[in-house]
């Protein structure tokens, strides 16, 4: 039996205000990368976020983020690597309690925008995250994107590491995800996007831009809950998974 | 043997701005109520906060706030009670996995500034910290002034509880401290302050502003760390208990 | 010819957060409430909802609150009165000099949320708030519930007072609004709301309760902008209104 | 007559928090860049300060940050110039009404921190700080570093520029600045960190580390409040200029 984790980031509500749409996204993944009041959420989002995800029996991760609320986490900031290490700790800290009091347990750890691009790229501060994760527990997965900083450093700590995949996005011949910036940098088409998913977990590989076959492990695939065709994409995708015999579950960590 | 514990508010620095005396204070108090980032504190001043008061000896404690750095949780807000449980909660972890991180055990909580001085009065806030504290750990103790809702509904709870005196405040024939309004509410006569703080914990009584003996529990006396004489007065009052055979410790929790 | 002017909470966003119906509103309204950052709203939001403002012809007031993002400012704080003054007069400032950038006039001013309920009670925060507005400019309206502290404060004061009335409440017999606890403080039904605001307009009274003709003063209604009714009710009033020969504008301040 | 302004970072303070020495330096400096309530400063700190610096005769400017507050404004942030040029109109309206309040009028801007480094290097940044500016007021002259692109990018744009030189700061042969990383960056003798200011002053040079004579003009240095040894060294550095026939004096600007 092949498996794929789906994941979303949730949680991501403040005070009165709404964002995206963790009720239709709860009853679709297998696991939830929960905001910890810092980029987004407070105590009380928090609080709801995890008891929720844990009535759908969505497995529960942080998603901790550069301190900028205003920015939403999405604006790189120049910390040092023990301010930072200090920061997810906190964030870990804040969040994995609402897990315990609602009798879960903290499960992974996906860093959020700005922090999760830098991380992919820039050792230091994959190896603060990592240093900050191992030392609240060894037991946590970090989801890091294939062949990016953040896993080799995860993987090097000795955490499990749950490689993100891209439904969406093209590769390029050595793995890496095309930039932004080239215009087949998107895969538009649903059901490409979809089969691009299926082939990685059947085989393995991905069919690189320029058309070789390249190697790539898919342990996890990301929805976008700000993306109003989300839910639509995730039961097409799902459906087309369950088809091809592949179980959408969280990685296993028990 | 008898016993009396020293706290005093640490870890209310943040950023580049200080505050208090932290240094001063460690080597002379046996608990450290720590601020959690909310009214005071970042993730760096509560990660070397608990590790300079773990290497002193001195048991950590959780400080939470009402939300509001700039008045440095000085002033009222009117929390729902289900709000209020969510911050303590998320304060509670968000200190706690600093100290777990340093291999310690965070062992109290005591509310800080006008959350204190609400829970004193007000059982519905008092409720509210309480079940935020024992969802996190019945371990914990609450520290909480004698005669306050606080103190009751801890007990009601389950918690053990730690009896908060003030060495330089007066007391009502009814074990209530004299409101701060009153000419006599505070004792200025440092031997007088530190007088009150031995009969309190050798006979369990204290001589009301009015004349009478008053039954008092005194498991703890908190020093200000904000007073410039804060030391000095602590030096007085340590060496006083050990000349009458007090010794300074920590609530026993083990 | 008789007058009123319709005001609503614009700008009320904040970073990657929506709120409300700004765009629906800006084609209803004749004055805006403008958020200055502090409850709600950010510099790029408050540059864009006075830009959007200026350009529907809508005249833009200032809606100070108390510091407390995460409460959305509805949560009552605890503030000195000199603090209050000193928090309302960077709030205008903040807003005003967006209004000035973009060429037009900052014409009032009308407290958010908590600030605006207590200020119509406790004549110490509504003169705070008087205080702060008549210091940065004498020139500035006041937007004060009939009959309120914060409108008797503004006056005294001298400062120009536009009195609001809200068509969905019932009036009591000394003016005041029926307390929200009451069974029927509410008027549900959409026609008689907008016979309540002509009747109000025309003859300067309104039905108490209780059935009593009581005298009342109408120059501006609110209309809240994260009820989703708020459009079709607008226009339904503002078809009424001009049917009956009063027209919407902003108080004349030229 | 030669002048020279010498300009210190205030108002930095914070809620309970202190910081740096107003008081000592208000009586020595002739212009005053205040915190904006962003990086540091809140309502009470700015309205306090303008006050006292008016009182004391002292110039007032605005010293706008990156949106940082737990960072000190210290943190390089990757703000769109949108955003960044929206900050800062921000902030100077924020500041400019409590000058406006107590009688004067903003006379300057000097960027604070992380977003000075950065304009002086990079124009986008440069021209978003200056635009903002002009917007706000084409009488606001800007502070900038001799010879940087906030320099260029206010002189293009038609500011007053008063270029700020360094006491204690070694100068290469442009005329930039000795990079810190250079072992001899910075002048640690006070005699000859005096006369490269006077020579500056009298000259318009400044003798380069490699020994070439540099055309610089000098029309303000900076006193750093943060340091314990500000006032002794401005006290010196005063009574030399005066020595010098040169008069402390803010930019005339009326």
């Amino acid at each position: 039996m092949k498996y794929i984790d789906i994941n979303s980031d949730l949680g991501e509500a403040y005070g009165v205000y709404q964002f995206g749409n963790d009720e239709g996204l709860l009853n679709l993944v297998s696991s939830a990368n929960v905001a910890c009041g810092v980029h987004a959420g407070d105590p009380t989002v928090m609080r709801q976020t995890v008891e929720r995800a844990l009535a759908c029996g969505v497995s529960v991760g942080a998603h901790p983020s550069y301190p900028d609320r205003q920015g939403f986490g999405r604006r790189v900031m120049e910390l040092s690597a023990k301010a930072l290490y200090d920061h997810v700790v906190y964030q870990l800290g804040a969040l994995s309690v609402f897990v315990d009091v609602a009798g879960g347990r903290l499960r992974h750890v996906k860093p959020h925008g700005a922090l999760y691009n830098v991380a992919a790229k820039d050792r230091s501060v994959a190896d603060a995250i990592v240093a900050a994760t191992w030392d609240v527990s060894p037991q946590l997965a970090m989801y890091a994107p294939y062949g990016s900083e953040l896993a080799i450093a995860a993987a090097d700590k000795g955490l499990a590491v749950v490689h993100e995949v891209f439904a969406d996005r093209r590769y390029e011949a050595d793995g890496a995800l095309t930039p932004r910036t080239h215009a087949d940098a998107v895969i538009h088409d649903v059901q490409a996007a979809i089969a691009q998913v299926v082939q990685m977990v059947q085989t393995g590989t991905v069919i690189a831009r320029t058309g070789e076959t390249v190697n790539i492990v898919a342990d996890t695939v990301c929805l976008h809950g700000d993306n109003p065709d989300a839910p639509a994409f995730a039961a097409a995708l799902i459906s087309t998974l369950t088809e091809a015999g592949i179980q959408v579950q969280a990685p296993t960590q028990e």
